[in-house]
């Protein structure tokens, strides 16, 4: 069985796992998460999760971007994997960090490539279009998809401008204060 | 010694490195560059890379996201780390896909936080700030560095927009074009 240590490589400022007889470095990063807010004649796609966490929950085509996918071909891939949906992406509607889970979440705004078909995938219970004044808010799957709702609620189908980040008000997802940095 | 096998997980669509002993997946998953283009009195801060790859050639100060840190913690380390700079983050200005190394950067229209001051960090050979006739463009470090240069030079000062993404005439970074989503 391998044995890590965690150590201060030489050259870098912080624990890392070290592997005990090689030296190989085992370096954790934070994950992307790629999704859209997908539109459909004013209404929103959103599926319910057939997986933990929150099974049963109502939550945004998204996912783990994989090796190789730009950031718009992972969103395709999780809009046609999760909700049966072939989509074309509008651009840049919020970029959320969620620190205290390691996560970086890229939303984008898109609307059907042709005609709006859609069907439950594998990790989907049910796949819905909803009105905002229809959007199951209480069973909501994560306060991300609150936040990008709202982001496109300000933005509607108009320009997109610069992306929604994390709300100021609401620290969920974040450890801690962002603070300046000391020298 | 780890003895790892390359196969699809139930419940998965692709191959992954699955541990012959106990079954532990070990997912491979693009990791995010945070990085900022620090402006001071229409100049923009660069780093001359005291490390490989590209050891000599001019940078914008960036590098990995770490765990628990946002994107704009991640930006504002960076900058200290390498120019030695505090820095106030303005917004997003440009997020770009590099999918043939696995790679998402996120970059920042930042500027100094109180007086302009910078230092070579360990990882930096020389930090300046250069007018945009004075940029050194045959020694930039990596296509993305011109990339977010040219973004910065778009909106300059004035409130930043929607993001720049990969501009569409220039391939390096991605293996492929960009193509729908086979259903």
């Amino acid at each position: 069985m391998p044995s890590f240590t965690q150590l201060v490589p030489d050259g870098d400022n912080r624990l890392r796992e070290v592997c005990d007889s090689c030296g190989f470095i085992a370096y954790s990063n934070p994950k992307v998460v790629v999704g859209s807010v997908l539109v459909e004649g004013g209404r929103v796609l959103l599926c319910r999760r057939a997986i933990e966490p929150r099974r049963g929950f109502w939550t945004l085509p998204a996912g783990f971007l994989e090796h190789g996918e730009t950031l718009e071909e992972g969103a395709a891939r999780e809009a046609a994997e999760e909700a049966g949906a072939r989509i074309e992406i509008d651009g840049i509607l919020a970029m959320y960090s969620i620190s205290r889970i390691g996560q970086v979440q890229v939303m984008f705004r898109a609307r059907f490539s042709g005609s709006p078909q859609f069907a439950p995938g594998d990790e989907s219970l049910d796949v819905r279009l909803f009105g905002w004044d229809e959007i199951p808010w209480s069973e909501l799957a994560f306060p991300s998809v609150h936040w990008a709702l709202h982001a496109w609620r300000e933005v509607g189908e108009g320009p997109l401008s610069a992306p929604a980040t994390n709300p100021p008000t609401d620290r969920r997802g974040v450890n801690r204060i962002l603070t300046e940095v000391a020298l």
